[in-house]
């Protein structure tokens, strides 16, 4: 099994749940997300009524009510069925499996695990996304691949030399070091001098700092200094959260924020990390999945670089979670 | 295994089979259908060379012969080769594999099994097919699921409340039973009282009786009486069968008959059905084989409603017949 | 297993690797070609770098080295990482899998095993490829079948009858005779008489040789006789090597070649040679490589005739030799 259950995945951004329910494959599971009418707080459920397999969305939703669009049994925002146009009795049996759900930060988390969820404190925070003080833009992109490959991905920047030229290209490269803290795994690039990217005609030096935490949440936090004697420095915090859909599909989460007052528009930050994640990571990511043909990463021996110190020590942390879940399931 | 071989199925309209052959896949076996010249009899036969395994409909028809268009060994309808061009010797082993054909009732059934088939009284009759007192209308769906599925929701037709407004809708509220009587499943649905679903704007009592035969036939027989002084009553009969194609996809065969002088064209008829067949079931229960992910029903647990009592006697009648078969063919 | 590995399969026609790089499959392994830029030898490794597996051919070519675009890491042509973007050290175990390669007669040929290659007397020759005093046409066409099913197509040129009216048609009707010798397998097609083929009013006899050679070459030597007083008499030879992309889908390469000073321009003897080989026999391949639903060969009891001798023949080498290599392996 590649997926750890017993955690908190985000399924959705705020903001991509307003009046219209929406569908999302978590961990192979379709839930239907939506927003209850008077509290706005977020419903998850199973997008199968327990009856005869229909999607509920496929039904019609009745105040925070789903009607099923088969047979027509209606269920509330619990899951408890609570009418069935054909008879009075209601089976006590017919409930929706519905999802403990946590929305802070801007963001929707879903405990996929069939215990008592891990309480709030688990979820890596996101205060950024908040901030008055700051501009944050949110983006959403399916790739087909293994979400660990992804996590490679992001707990190694070195690819940015030849992936991202907006984000430095050759001139990226950086010292790396990794460790785990915490339960956390940190990776961070040093890079002492590169071109300004930012825009002026000077020197910056860059500390990236990516945080993993389980099953599948990066926070990157960037921090800039202006190589002349203004020394002005400043901090980029992004967040990189994977949500498998599948083995082979993942929703990649991400976020970047800028001061209130940067003159970068939002349209223009998300254009250019859409052509970073959508145009620049994804195809090649897809790539690797492609030439991987179905095996496991440490069955094929790749050759391990310094750089990949923390997505090693990302993946055997994860794994260890995994092997103790199964263990505890045996 | 979930298919009866030893049945009688389905394979074609009458009408389907004109000069052209046809070629359709049952129960996983690429069939080809046609007519003799004089006699119109219909063949059937599995739809590749006993030599090298290419489709002989890609070939060509000689008479009533079918030549292979790869290495040309000719076959007579039953199956016999009678012609190989490089050769004065036939090999004897040069066989097709035949199935028994009988045509009646507009319908073309072929048996599956390997042994000698069941005698034709094993066929469910549908007489008002060629009734001339009738006009009948005849259709064919590709439904992409088990076929299952597709009898489920024939034997509960509560559904109609929620997919068929045409025919009830909201009103559709019947008293459901079901019994088993001489191998068949019956299924009645009894309304009280509905709006006139034929044009007046008085009120009629309904009862659809579905009667289920081995392997998947349904015979649908819909009696109507309008509650006002006349007490006008007639009854509309349809057929609804179901041809496995494969695990995952059947062939669904439909009719549906008025009276000869009904105000109704064939056209509209049509046109209503292929609503209610195409636009209104065929997604819900493709949706439904989506959602269950390729579980066997019982091993997702559903929730069963009184409605369900006639699509359960007919699960377990089914499984019944084929597990007996699998008994003996062990 | 259906390949035989330690085997030498052709990759590419010559002219196919110009200054682009080629990225072929085979065997189930995705390679990539290309041309030394002084010596124009022809390089041949698995497009998939040891590092994270990212095709190289998604990198960048640096002289004759390949620059991976994921981690930017550079192998020269022999498979050795040469260069490392962000440290001095290479790592020794960075070796890209290279394949042994023998270019001759305008083809391309690699060594798939993992030993040492055969010499390259092991590959058949086709000097008339390269024979000036003829004119010689090349093509290739991806077919989604089993070799094997190519091979007895080829193997048995009865098929001529029914799927070629240019090379013959129902005119085409030979003895055919098939034997092993010295390791290839001979199958002699004779024809005593048919109308000339190649535009007189009069009539021919032509003998047609297919040679194979293990694992998936065959050598059609075509000999024409005019059966008038001139008794002009000529030979056209041609190359119909398989190479399997996977077990579904095979690169077959074909050639022929005519005079120097025939009347018949290259673009005419393509176009017939792509009728032939793309719209006559690929459909009919693909349609048995369908019929035949995963099974092997053998296991559907084939009916089969005297021209089957040849692939017969062919199929019991192939297989004593794979599982001589099982053996050997085990």
């Amino acid at each position: 099994m590649t997926y750890l259950r017993n955690a908190w995945y985000m399924a959705a951004w705020s903001d991509e749940l307003g009046d219209q329910p929406l569908v999302r494959t978590v961990l192979e599971m379709p839930l239907l997300l939506y927003r209850k009418q008077e509290t706005r707080d977020v419903v998850a459920f199973l997008d199968r009524c327990p009856h005869r397999f229909a999607p509920l969305s496929l039904g019609r939703r009745i105040g925070d009510d789903f009607q099923c669009g088969y047979h027509g049994l209606r269920f509330n925002s619990e899951g408890q069925c609570v009418y069935n146009h054909f008879a009075k009795a209601i089976p006590s049996a017919a409930k929706l499996r519905t999802f403990p759900v946590i929305e802070q930060d801007h963001m929707v988390w879903v405990w996929t695990g069939t215990g008592a969820p891990a309480s709030r404190e688990a979820i890596p925070r996101f205060p950024f996304h908040t901030d008055p003080a700051l501009r944050c833009v949110f983006g959403t992109t399916l790739t087909r691949a293994d979400y660990r490959l992804i996590s490679d991905n992001l707990m190694d920047l070195t690819h940015t030399a030849f992936l991202h030229p907006e984000f430095g290209g050759e001139h990226y490269v950086p010292k790396c070091r990794a460790w785990e803290e915490h339960g956390s795994i940190y990776a961070d690039h040093l890079i002492a001098s590169m071109p300004d990217i930012f825009g002026s005609s000077g020197s910056i030096t860059e500390t990236d700092r990516m945080r993993w935490t389980a099953p599948s949440t990066h926070l990157l936090e960037s921090h800039v200094t202006m190589l002349d004697e203004s020394r002005f420095s400043f901090t980029i915090p992004s967040a990189h959260v994977l949500t498998p859909e599948s083995q082979t599909a993942t929703h990649y989460f991400w976020s970047s924020a800028v001061d209130r007052d940067s003159p970068l528009s939002n349209e223009d930050l998300v254009a250019g990390l859409r052509r970073a994640f959508d145009v620049q990571d994804k195809p090649m990511i897809e790539a690797v999945q492609q030439r991987m043909q179905g095996h496991e990463l440490w069955d094929l021996s790749p050759v391990m670089l310094p750089p990949d110190a923390g997505s090693v020590l990302v993946r055997r942390a994860l794994q260890k979670l995994i092997d103790a879940e199964a263990a505890a399931t045996a």
